[in-house]
């Protein structure tokens, strides 16, 4: 799995069902250190997650057919969890109740 | 799912029935501040995209299979959908209708 | 499999009963030669590892669910394994016994 | 799919009747600008390429099971079309003819 | 596949048959001009290979099963052969027998 923030939100049209009434989260990738890595990736949102949220996201579909219950959905990137603290070295490095 | 440019075409013979009459898309994969990243991708299009459209692509075949409804294709890139909008921070960064 | 560096844990509740009660540890991939590499990604631990821990890493569901004897999950990384010793050129380069 | 160089070939035995008379083909992926781009890629070949061919490549086991018609097969990579243009902005960036 | 070199070996036990008896293999990825390239990985060795030998490896699950012949093994990535020779543009750039 990995780290991401929320930074946005993609409206593109996709032609199948498992796509119908979701919302797509621009999703920024993060290092170990919190700062931004590599290429955005776009999500389904399985987790009320809204922008500005630090995020743990799935990006394999076989893991994400197996969140969503479907056998067969063209799904790729899921937001799973909003994270409430990170601690990196017994510190706390983020804490989203502090945003 | 990731965000990509469109950028060109690619002709190349793939001896399978399922790149039969396709068009295969040239992707420049965007990092979430929108500049290019990383290798290029080639794509079959599943959402009538154009040169200089910003698209939602798949990257993964088992995905792409269950798009196409096909148990057994070679197939492991797809564009999915063609970006509207894109919003980050409330604020428009990217709005197809203004190009 | 990769080789990286437990550096903290992340509290991110995941609706879903394969993420009850585990523990999500925040990893650091590695270079071969030590040093840090890429985004970060976050693992269900499966080798009682701790802060500071070099581990062993799988970053692929199908992989992880065979570990865990389940069919459907939806987790792709875990740690497999705590690094007793690196062994580069017929040297030590990593000894857990002497951190 | 992804865009690559073929720049030369590997001699490496491996045990498995899938890759039995295979010629190994090193490849160099590129950039959308024709630049190279990360680690190297070793390829079964498909589609009769040589050195200097500019190929697609399929980078995915079970995409490539499905295109070798193997229900089972060690091979994550193959080359499977030789391409005979490149257009980018409606101007030929590449034609195998012109090299 | 891709292109590696063997720079050591990793220790670290793993509670999962398809690991018994097992040696982890330290492996650093490889550019195409032979220059290391990205994260480090660790691998079952299908090849009796060493430390010192270029080698060819597999980095997926679902294809090192086929390779095991097992359909259950929390293993993604194996080393399936020992590298004698690379040629690029018709010059031998890698022999093993001149090591």
């Amino acid at each position: 799995m990995i780290l991401a923030e929320v930074i946005g939100t993609v409206v593109a049209p996709v032609h199948h069902p498992s796509y119908a009434d979701q919302k797509l989260l621009l999703l920024r990738p993060l290092r170990p250190d919190g700062a931004p890595r590599g290429r955005a990736l776009v999500a389904i949102d399985r987790a009320q997650a809204g922008v500005g949220d630090r995020v743990l996201a799935v990006d394999e579909g076989s893991s994400v057919r197996d969140l969503l219950g479907e056998a067969n959905a063209p799904v790729k990137t899921a937001v799973v969890g909003v994270v409430d603290f990170v601690e990196v070295d017994r510190r706390i490095v983020y804490d989203a109740t502090a945003r």
